[in-house]
């Protein structure tokens, strides 16, 4: 049975993993016959924001390894714990917790850097050749984590767009259902809610990359 | 197009909803081509347990209806706020928040009583004779929202289904992957992650209710 390890970076679109693409993500790689452990670095999240105002709440501070638990039932592990020989590849679903604790888009564009215990984390895979799925806003991390040229969607957003490009990496705009796949480096991307209205098209795309990574973990 | 009310009660497992049975319940939802509204009660958590030690935080309080905000990207109502008229049915997901703040069942076994604005606004759904649909350990409710004889499942658990009992209802041992289904009060319900081990088997059971809800909404 092929084990797929799935980076969280919390619980919660707004400061954390989106919640649909996560649990999708789950589900789809459990209808194909693999299994998952789950990971997160455990740091601080950026901040913490009420989803029902959208405001941060600045009296507040939570754990991405504590609040990422709740997705995963509690059978989660630290980026750092990782066996890389257990696994056969790695998804990395969105929600702002990608831009805002994986990497620091969300605050520095263009210039974002990836964190230090998460870069180390997605190089063992990339540098064992295994397949990586990025999903939503997280192919941001794609050029930093390949060689330049590397192909990957984030969607259709012009500056996320830009970004991508600016970082080395060559973006292919994307319907919402769809998946970019780049053979040579085996990663796979699709836009979920970068461009998602609904649940319904989020899953397609996720479903899709869900079966490409597998496939090319052959 | 059928309007479903999803009724949440917070965002983890081990405190609010479970994640993965209330993100297929919408996906689910969206897949027989009807849309939903989530709601949550506006009032302070049981607790928060952090669901990587499994310890409740009694440094930390969180609010239900903020909570629950994360599983609905943001669109939640308050219980209060509901305009029955604009519903077809009501589905509410399983966790311990539903036996900790919708009602308090895993304070008080089976003298557990439903939070009131809870109450009122299941009753809303009730009294108009709307099909609803427990999953997990939220039908442990289903007793207090009905006459005496209804019958409901939380799987095979029988601390759970004494309790059930002794509130009048009329246990029926059940499958992972199955339905009851209580024709003349326009009731279903499934064991999910009461029973299941992963999350197909949850969602199997899930997939049949929400299909079970909406042909009675016919």
């Amino acid at each position: 049975m092929k084990k797929v390890a799935v980076l969280l970076s919390g619980s919660g679109v707004f400061d954390g993993t989106e919640l649909h693409e996560s649990v999708l993500t789950l589900l789809e790689i459990a209808r194909a016959g693999a299994c998952y452990q789950c990971f997160a670095p455990d740091i601080p999240q950026l901040h913490v924001v009420n989803h029902l105002t959208g405001e941060a709440d600045e009296t507040d501070s939570r754990n991405v390894l504590v609040e990422s638990a709740r997705v995963a039932r509690g059978d989660i592990k630290p980026v750092t714990d990782v066996v890389i020989s257990e696994f056969d590849a790695l998804i990395i679903p969105g929600g702002f917790g990608a831009a805002k604790n994986l990497c620091n888009f969300a605050l520095a564009g263009a210039d974002h850097v990836i964190d230090p215990s998460v870069k180390q984390f997605i190089s063992q895979f990339t540098q064992a050749s295994k397949p990586v799925g990025f999903i939503c806003i997280s192919p941001v991390m794609i050029p930093q984590c390949y060689e330049a040229g590397v192909k990957g969607t984030i969607g259709s957003d012009c500056d996320t767009a830009a970004a991508f490009e600016l970082q080395g990496g060559s973006h292919q705009v994307t319907a919402v259902d769809d998946i970019v796949v780049d053979e040579v480096n085996k990663v796979v991307s699709t836009p979920a809610y970068m461009l998602a209205d609904n649940i319904i098209e989020a899953h397609a795309g996720i479903e899709k990359l869900v079966r490409q990574v597998l496939l090319m973990a052959e």
